[in-house]
């Protein structure tokens, strides 16, 4: 996870360089996004779920607490809905085999290469 | 709560008085003790499992991360197993009708006394 905050072509701060979304872009950059945390949500609903169904132990139930804060911070930091960090959001999707390249058809190539930059070693 | 952790007679630290608790009265406090606290977890439990049941929306699963946190906490800081602490636990128990002065029988006339000061007004 960490590594993929480190500088990447033309995103780092450094090269000040800030790729212009289309209003098309954002549409499918919101869509992508929205649908990408729905299935994050439901699978956490679906983990809760089965944990609080499984519960051996009363005091197992802090699991759960465990478990839902760990999501909950990983989801808040991963979900940065800022067009200067959706390329790096979506890069890691990829990887995760979350959502695949296809989905984001229609960003131009500048934002696909970079996506695909970051994905092509896994 | 906040009232019950006021100084009351006899288990202010100015007094620097301390009951003794005989083997017998340790026995007594720990079954009363365990048999709370199992309850309060059995509790959550219960409410975990409801609230998983129950959820309408995925993003509403952070309110069982909320719910948790809060009865955690406030479990922690109410069931402290300190001798010197555990007539104020008691008495608290008793006001919120978790446990009756009888479940703690065997007590002695100090201790018990202390417990029904807490809660007479009640």
């Amino acid at each position: 996870m960490e590594s993929m905050h480190s500088p990447a072509p033309d995103y780092s701060p450094v090269n000040r360089h800030e790729p212009k979304w289309s209003p098309q872009e954002k549409k499918i950059a919101r869509r992508v996004f929205d649908q990408a945390l729905q299935q994050e949500l439901d699978e956490v609903v679906q983990k809760v779920k089965e944990m609080a169904r499984d519960l051996k132990e009363p005091s197992e139930v802090w699991k759960i607490e465990a478990y839902l804060t760990g999501r909950r911070k990983s989801i808040d930091a991963d979900y940065d809905y800022r067009y200067s960090q959706l390329p790096l959001l979506f890069g890691q999707l990829v990887s995760r085999g979350r959502i695949r390249v296809e989905d984001l058809q229609g960003l131009d190539e500048e934002k696909l290469g970079f996506v695909r930059f970051m994905t092509k070693n896994r």
